[in-house]
């Protein structure tokens, strides 16, 4: 396969068609303005609908019937239950089932859980997944074999792909912890919940058929209503939807490794000598477990110091939710529940607020409030002596990693990155990433166990910074220092000419691609 | 003026072309088949907003010019302060001082504290209104002296129109009690707290510009998020937008007369010996005084038979909340506060939940809550032998009020009109209504002093009632009684050739259309 490939404005290679559709090449942060208009799905009328309001229909399969399912349909389903989803499954078996071909697969995010869909890729029922590829499903798509092209895009970047109508979906299948008859449905409560499904919101506004799946069947009205049932079309009751214990993401455990303790360290001492930790001020720290860290070494500051945040950004947890009911942070604004904990208190605390892709990410919105956040941390695989950073693919070209709302982060006013400098005996500072994520003029500081960086295009950091206790140093000599530990560079990945995967830019512009990886490990 | 006009299916000659656009006239109930998609506003990128998320501008003229207010545009408020609103106003004198002309003003309703858009409508600012009217507004449009033609939609037309494209908003501006800088508002908290804003969300989905004007800024983010800073553009800070005293509506007393009393009473038992009282029951009452006392009648019901219903649909007041904080009703799906009570209890009952017409009753959505209800108590200034309704006008063929949920809650399981059978020596049940605003075929029960009739289409409710102790009347008896009492029908309204407004079905269809009064009381 030779796909043709243009050069864009971070010098990556990049196809100009994906799965038949034009692109545009990424052009750089913000130069990219969309001319086109919001997705208009066909109109409905309520004379199609029950009147009393019942939509349950008898099962998935029936569903999926009345909905129309053909072949070469485009699925959505969503990865509120992450590692524990019973539903996506489900409907791949029932298109199998019908005999429907070439579908397109186009999850939030795939987990492992997910790996039973390589028959259905190997058999034709599935032609190809467009989302976050974690694990398994990313090593297939690595090898080569996957039909289409994946596609990855971030959370805010999927919202905008559907809104923008670049990605139509025919069918919506939605797995709600509860929901009544009419298709209202939260994830914040029932036997499988999950916290929220904002990840499912642009596939209820936006595609033809939405089919709600739950476990929990109350009656009218589900409130809180997450997914508005005037959006649904048919409900459907299954005996179980998710797996609670593997819905909790395992990365919610505190590291124990001293390297990782004192870059969480480094990071929250950071935020307080650049002069981000005031009253009022706003964070957001994801799941992983230095994350997790540094959320603990920022709340004992901000309590020594009496010192309240406005908001932080969840993805929430345990530690997080502690932090909202001791009064340290005035609002929770969630994404995504990481813990049972998160989800209890998204259903007990009116301060721990349900948002979406909509509200925090969609780069083709007016404003979103990824932006507005003073300080985030995140993570990497790679980042190179220009800031930019990979997220999804490791050193060897090997596609494992989901890209989540990674991207969209971002735009926040001080985006750190507190990563190990090696891993393996790999080094994480390169000369150049592995896949391109992010460009690294969104990328403020870089915290590893050896020294921080600061972007030299944040001289306001650098002048603050001026003078501390903390072992700023430039990024090429802490890279220096690491490729002699490790004994060099890390070899070049090894990967042949096919592209496999794109990685979309928060505008929908292709920023760079995936091609197939000589190391995957293709065992089906 | 000689209008086209067309005979629709319910008889009524409606005119072609409304404004310039043609119409398609009332096909029947479920008849009309949508056929377009939704609309699809121009999209935005984040990079054309301010990435801290602060949308605030001077003033409400700096916010109009950089929306880019220009002659011939749509501009759309909400009614949620009713006769207290200090924006609209504010608007059209702001746009006067830029010299701008021929507005279509689209509010939700207008009330009579909007009498000063009289000036406008003679000085050409604005052009026409196209929106419930209730009072003086009414009575110009009645006159005959507005440029163009008046509509009237349902709030659940509203909606409709403006989703699929009928009416195209160029710049929505909402007043809302409390605000942030990048647009997140809510009513229901601040010191002109009006409850909810669900009037302005289609407006805030669909408009090209949206407008935020508060007297109540909060620091990021607001919570409650009634309205999504996400569509907002800009965000105005004034004094005073509303006034409390004037947003409760003056229709929040029970009633004092003997007979309104007496068909309230009729009505409450009419619900229960029809078997509709019962646990998990739903019902809806507007603000009137016959319907506040029927809420009365009904709780004591309940309270006495330990009934519990499932859900309320407001318009919320002191006795509806009551209700729910009684435990007599679970929940209260509200559409519009009508109290203070109302709107305390929205911002501290989690059980007393916001809607909006898109939920509750857009006609071309995937069903909505009104056909869910089990009973409904609505007005009417008129009602025929066949049970067709008017709420519009007068016998005289003036426009003197607005049509608010009407037509959408006469999808009920069951719907009844509490009605005196004459005013003022004029009788309400009438050969034909002056207005045709809902078909008999939905309308189920007609309750006045002198006895209740029940639509022969419902036999279901007529075997139920036989033998009751209720007076259960032939329609036409009833009415023969009173043009006994009244000295005859109503005289035929005084109307001239002039149509000065339509009035649409909830599906974006033409039901009929208002004259030129001749009894108008013109006086500027």
């Amino acid at each position: 396969m030779n796909e043709k490939t243009v050069q864009n404005a971070a010098g990556r290679l990049v196809p100009v068609e994906i799965n038949g559709i034009a692109q545009v090449p990424y052009q750089g942060v913000g130069k990219h303005r969309p001319s086109g208009r919001r997705y208009g799905p066909p109109l409905a009328s309520c004379g199609d609908y029950p009147a009393d309001g019942n939509k349950v229909v008898a099962d998935l399969k029936t569903a999926l019937k009345r909905a129309g399912l053909r072949d070469g349909m485009t699925i959505s389903t969503h990865h509120h239950f992450r590692d524990g989803d019973l539903v996506a499954n489900a409907i791949f078996d029932a298109a199998a089932e019908m005999g429907v071909k070439d579908l397109r697969w186009f999850p939030s995010a795939a987990f492992p859980c997910h790996e039973p869909i390589i028959k259905h890729l190997e058999n034709g029922v599935v032609h190809h997944i467009e989302g976050s590829l974690n694990g398994p499903l990313g090593d297939y798509c690595s090898s080569g074999r996957m039909c289409g092209m994946g596609v990855l895009r971030s959370h805010g970047g999927r919202y905008q792909a559907v809104q923008d109508g670049e990605v139509h979906i025919d069918i919506a299948v939605i797995a709600a912890p509860t929901a009544d008859p009419f298709g209202n449905a939260t994830g914040d409560r029932g036997p499988s919940a999950c916290g929220l499904l904002g990840f499912a919101l642009a596939d209820s506004q936006y595609a033809d058929r939405v089919i709600v799946v739950t476990d929990n069947l109350v009656p009218f009205p589900c409130i809180p209503w997450q997914i508005h049932g005037n959006y649904v079309d048919y409900v459907v009751v299954m005996e179980c939807i998710g797996e609670p214990a593997k819905i909790v993401s395992g990365t919610t455990e505190i590291t124990r490794s001293p390297d990782r303790l004192l870059i969480a360290e480094y990071a929250a001492r950071f935020v307080e000598e650049a002069g981000i930790l005031r009253d009022g001020f706003s964070f957001q720290a994801g799941a992983g477990g230095t994350a997790l860290s540094f959320s603990i070494f920022l709340s004992d500051m901000m309590r020594e110091r009496r010192i309240k945040a406005r908001f932080a950004r969840g993805g929430s947890n345990l530690y997080l939710v502690k932090m909202l009911e001791e009064g340290l942070v005035q609002y929770i604004l969630d994404g995504q529940t990481f813990d049972l904990e998160g989800v209890r208190s998204m259903r007990e605390n009116t301060n721990h607020v349900n948002t979406s892709p909509f509200t925090s990410y969609n780069y083709h919105g007016k404003g979103n409030f990824a932006s507005i956040v003073d300080v985030v941390v995140l993570g990497a695989t790679e980042v190179d002596v220009h800031f930019n950073a990979n997220v999804v693919t490791h050193s060897d070209g090997r596609l494992l990693h989901g890209i989540g709302g990674w991207q969209n982060c971002l735009f926040s006013k001080c985006t750190m990155l507190p990563i190990p400098s090696f891993r393996d005996r790999i080094p994480v500072l390169v000369d150049r990433v592995t896949t391109l994520c992010g460009p690294g003029e969104l990328i403020d500081v870089i915290i590893t166990e050896r020294g921080i960086a600061i972007n030299p295009l944040r001289q306001d950091l650098l002048s603050k910074l001026r003078g501390s206790s903390l072992p700023i140093r430039p990024m090429e000599e802490i890279k220096a220092e690491v490729e002699e530990i490790c004994g060099g560079k890390p070899a070049p990945p090894e990967v042949g000419e096919k592209i496999v995967a794109a990685v979309k830019w928060v505008d929908g512009t292709v920023i760079d691609c995936v091609r197939q990886a000589k190391m995957a490990t293709v065992s089906w």
